[in-house]
């Protein structure tokens, strides 16, 4: 496995690398979910890249960027046993000189759901995403649908800036009793490590009702608030029934929906989502 | 030569290209200037892609979208002369879909200068840059000093997003006149064509005055101006005497500078520039 800081060390690394190049960016503190994208594209591809960098830009001045855990040493490890081909480990001085001032942004998708309430979050996200992909040119990318709404703003900016690229998003990694892997679980005491199921048990609820025919987005909105406020140290900041593609507030009866919430646990801010169609069951 | 419309045959064409990629990015109808750019990306590279795509999003509502001139037949003859390897032609609706919402925008550089007047043009150009080099990946690409500050945007742009591909820009292609060439020079009627003679007077006459030693912004400002204002049938949209990077306005004495301006010659609005060096002559 290559290790590499500069882009100049990068390009020299790339131009050995086979295709297709499959590559996976991550903030590091990597868990499973990073990890099952890593095997995804290890899977599909002949070489496998994958970045850390925790990216200033997505984060505001009051949200968790000095915080945000990171354990290199632990990462390269994990790294080395999918047999990564490269790491690429970018510094914010590289990747944001002084005088930085070219933004990539997704309008309307971006508006929506996590949007409302990180207004720069995506237009950091988009733009550290094309510079990456820029740098890097890779034929695929991986992301996990842990983000779902990243995830649809990611494929609408390689739609329309025509990036020459395959997105690929991958299935939620959970832990055994359901909480959605995170980088940000690691905040948790373990009384609100036992409160954050609520978001899980919340979407499994909606879920179960919808798979007995409850087909009101209300409806479904209203039985996953029913449980994050029956948890005391949980504070839902929204739940959302919205298309699955336009992202949407759906307001009738729905066929296929993308279920999303943003719970404050603690001082802890989790999301989670789960995907429901009336056609093809998903769990 | 080769001529592809979508993507689909774009992508077919490439793979079939001998690298590196030169790439001329054009707007049609075109002239000396864009066939100096052709006969340059020649020399240095073992393919020549040209598109032309009149982009929508560069002009605002009350600017010359509909009139822009074209005359493909012939566009598709200079280019064969020039033995250009592959001409894209792509539609309007292929690169802007119904749903199309992302964009790419310069901050600083484009508040100035032609921005100024122009606000949502260099979006459009950034954008449409953006989306042309992501699909034909070219190793370089050339541009005009015509468009002196859009040179500037792109170079911007390339370095912020970390493009893995070369910026060249070339030298201002002339009538024997002086005048700039320039597609929308087609616009001018006789009298206006003489008339549009001041633009490279004035900037000439200011070469003149910097070449025997004057160094104030002001007063160079003030010679290209004086010339604008002896010419009836033009008006004088703006002169700057600006730094060539930041292209912040320069106000006391200078050593190098951007000196550009704008003017309208009867409706047909003309740029055109000259760098003025006090290390190294440049005409």
């Amino acid at each position: 496995m290559k290790t590499v800081k500069t882009f100049h060390e990068l390009h020299d690394a790339l131009e050995k690398m086979e295709r297709p190049l499959g590559y996976v960016p991550t903030m590091g503190y990597l868990h499973e979910g990073h990890l099952s994208l890593v095997q995804e594209a290890k899977r599909n591809n002949r070489s496998v890249a994958v970045s850390i960098f925790t990216n200033p830009t997505q984060f505001s001045p009051e949200e968790d960027l000095d915080n945000y855990p990171t354990d290199l040493e632990r990462d390269l490890a994990l790294l080395g046993k999918e047999k990564t081909d490269l790491v690429w480990l970018p510094s914010a001085e590289d990747m944001y000189p002084d005088d930085f001032q070219t933004w990539v942004e997704v309008d309307q998708l971006t508006k929506l759901l996590e949007g409302r309430f990180r207004p720069t979050h995506f237009r950091g996200v988009s733009t550290v995403v094309a510079k990456l992909f820029n740098a890097l040119q890779p034929d695929r990318a991986y992301f996990g649908q842990k983000d779902a709404q990243q995830a649809a703003v990611i494929k609408q900016m390689v739609r329309d800036l025509n990036y020459r690229l395959e997105i690929v998003i991958c299935p939620i990694i959970r832990e055994p009793d359901g909480l959605a892997m995170s980088s940000r679980n690691s905040y948790l005491d373990p009384q609100e490590r036992k409160a954050a199921l609520c978001l899980s048990r919340g979407l499994e609820a909606a879920r179960q009702a919808f798979l007995v025919g409850e087909r009101s987005a209300d409806r479904l909105r209203e039985v996953v608030r029913t449980e994050i406020e029956a948890e005391k140290l949980a504070r839902l900041q929204y739940v959302s029934c919205a298309h699955p593609l336009s992202l949407e507030e759906l307001n009738d009866s729905i066929e296929d929906c993308l279920l999303s919430l943003a719970v404050y646990v603690g001082k802890t801010r989790l999301i989670d989502n789960i995907q429901l169609s009336g056609r093809i069951e998903k769990s």
